[in-house]
């Protein structure tokens, strides 16, 4: 069947002389279906693993008034797009950044759920930053948070959830990296500094993974003298020593109560059958956002350490207070969803398939076009995903060779001869094999 | 267990004077659990359909230039939402106010794909037009598109894809209006105008839904006077017979193609099994959006015809080609998923749960806090969607109620009695039965 000519009845879709350029933004991309069918399955996985965990779904608005935004993170008025509706003169709305502060705000106007409240968001969010190399503008999250618990059993569980859905995701290499920010409070005593300066000091620290170990010395040697900076090192040489972190009494009664809830992590994580080496405690880790208040943790895959953090979290008791005034505790995670897939991809865990189609069914003759849509019916009642060829193209080999292109796993070939024989011709496509089932028993050949 | 006193480590987080409204923007909102917990499983449902059509998942970004949203459709000028970086001086891009010109690009960026090319694409649209009772500017769209078939083998799947999808969702009272815009061409003729004032007339017939008949029919009458208002309400009072519009040869060739086309439908269906009490033609329907070129359809609940139309698209050949220069046949539909979700609720087809969690795990003995952490461990493994009450309160009233609250169905009780005994005793909260199990088969039994 050739390509029908059609007639413009519409002025608006008269051709246009300019055409336009089929170009994105910059630091956005879309997801063709084999990264769209793999990120799926990967989010699958994910849900599960968070329900399995008790957390329920949730989804928050994308546009966020600005002065909630910036309440839950000043730094962000950096990173933050801007949302004008085209007629509207000024704009005092933005899309999300995260997940976590438009949370706080639904928790903020909805005081009467029942706490603890678990829940679970995977979702869009956008940071205005300049696009660089595979820095991009949009991105996906996926999000767990429990508001309403002040028990370090619920730090372990987020951690336990982490360990798990990796785990689910086939991934292995992986080191979560604890630590508690109320350990902070001893760093003035230990490196001899004013504790005013705690912020500063944690500034450089936080720069470890861009600047490194000898980066971090260097700094602090420049701004804050070499003595702090050989104390400062000293304490941290012992970091591989677990037990130096949890016999650290160097502080007050704070960071006594730090190392008790690292202790309680440690013992949750073991009754949760964690084997210690997908965990480690490590007090340089500092985690760049100002909301976290008391365990922090981020998530290195060991052979591709260099993307950072995967998955990271920690403990933010006062995020919903800017909203209420009253503090309401919670602790939570989020999964960068394209540098994890961008992860998965580069360790080779990734299968891509172009399609999730298994069957097409050739159009060959015209006058079985009937007999075609029915089994195509019988398959699709049989939730046998198929497809019938809608091309224009009635050969035999183009056919084919559309379905191989498109990876689709068999073809049904029927003529008049398998018509007469009441049967359907099956062909696997990776095997080459063909074969002639009954008609009526083609659904159960394929739900074998 | 109190709620710690957790003291500021971090200047960031010191808690400010002036409290920020937990507002949001108009026109905007959230999904709490329940309603979450409901959209997910309409959304697995669509998903699940329209793979079983053959149809593949794909993403769009969602932030496009401005250039490409209103090269789809210059009206979109007035509806667009402007995004910008907070750097930036001015805004070129803007969010998608559908999903159909995004894939279009794509399309046009990507000629290498293999063609008929079947996607969908679940995604959040935005519109910038006035808030109003009941409108929102952010909303979800589900859509399907067959990319570079002229068949009509095509635009009768996309309808019969349609049908099935309503069908799984549960909805039985439905009727799909399907058009011909060739049809259009008659128009004219039957109405005794000028060719020229097409789409005029057709403005004031697209409007039919919101102001009647009546309203129709004056309007017609004011702008093209009598004569043209009774002949149009003539051809459309046999609108309701079939065999009319099949029959209906006024028109030139093209008309022609359009009742061809029309009774291809008819047959594919017909074979597809789909009874025609689910379809009707109706030479009534317009569709508002420029970009259709032939077969269009929209879809009414009819016990709720008053929310309009709920899955909606037809064939718009000229749309890539805004991109490329060269037509490329496409045929699609879109479901309105927010405007269905609350057609599905009004109809009482939602059941709302406010979890999806089966089993909490209560917390009432510290020094059992081990054995609650590997029952939990036990029934997750298992695949068990379960909770551990991380709340503060100790009593067994407090956690069963809020048990009660979060509409979990069954707690585990575990104390020293059911210790020494080797059993847990679970409680279904909805029949208030209370059982021994051994603590062994405490999988098995959930599994059942």
């Amino acid at each position: 069947m050739a390509e029908k000519k059609t007639e413009k009845i519409s002025k608006k879709t008269v051709k246009k002389e300019r055409r336009v350029e089929p170009t994105l933004p910059g630091g956005f991309r879309d997801y063709g279906p084999a990264e769209a069918i793999a990120r799926a399955q990967m989010l699958q996985t994910i849900r599960a693993t968070f329900e399995n965990f008790g957390f329920d779904p949730m989804e928050t608005s994308s546009v966020q008034r600005k002065d909630v935004l910036f309440g839950g993170e000043k730094e962000s008025e950096k990173i933050i797009f801007d949302v004008k509706g085209s007629r509207e003169k000024k704009s005092d709305t933005a899309l999300r950044f995260d997940l976590t502060v438009p949370f706080a705000r639904f928790m903020a106007a909805n005081p009467e759920i029942p706490k603890p409240f678990k829940r679970y968001q995977i979702g869009t969010v956008w940071r205005g930053e300049s696009p660089q190399a595979g820095r991009y503008r949009e991105f996906m999250q996926a999000d767990i948070d429990i508001i309403g618990s002040s028990s370090i059993n619920a730090d372990a569980e987020v951690i336990a959830v982490i360990y798990q859905t990796l785990k689910n995701l086939g991934i292995d290499d992986f080191v979560i990296k604890i630590n508690n920010r109320k350990i902070f409070q001893a760093f003035p005593k230990i490196g001899e500094f004013e504790k005013e300066r705690l912020w500063e000091y944690l500034r450089i620290l936080d720069k470890k993974d861009k600047i490194g170990v000898a980066g971090v010395d260097a700094e602090t040697k420049k701004v804050f003298g070499k003595k702090t900076s050989d104390l400062m090192r000293q304490f941290f040489d012992f970091k591989k020593d677990e037990k130096n972190i949890i016999q650290l009494r160097v502080g007050d009664v704070v960071t006594q109560e730090a190392t008790r809830e690292l202790s309680e992590i440690k013992e949750n994580l073991e009754l949760l059958g964690i084997n210690n080496k997908y965990y480690e405690f490590d007090i340089s880790v500092v985690r760049g956002l100002g909301y976290y208040t008391g365990t922090i943790f981020e998530t290195i895959l060991t052979k591709i350490a260099e993307i950072g953090s995967i998955f990271s979290g920690g403990r933010y008791d006062n995020l919903v207070s800017e909203f209420t005034g009253q503090n309401i505790p919670a602790v939570g995670a989020s999964i960068g969803i394209d540098r994890l897939f961008a992860a998965q991809e580069k360790l080779g865990l990734i299968k891509k398939q172009q399609t999730v189609t298994k069957v097409l069914v050739l159009n060959l003759l015209p006058e079985l076009a009937s007999d075609y849509l029915q089994i195509a019916k019988q398959l699709r009642d049989a939730t046998i995903n198929t497809s019938f060829y809608l091309g224009d193209d009635t050969s035999f080999q183009a056919q084919l060779s559309y379905a191989v292109k498109k990876e689709i796993s068999f073809v049904v070939i029927y003529g008049d001869e398998e018509k007469k024989k009441g049967v359907v011709a099956v062909k696997n496509l990776s095997t080459r094999e063909q074969k002639e089932i009954k008609r009526e028993e083609l659904a159960a050949f394929f739900k074998k």
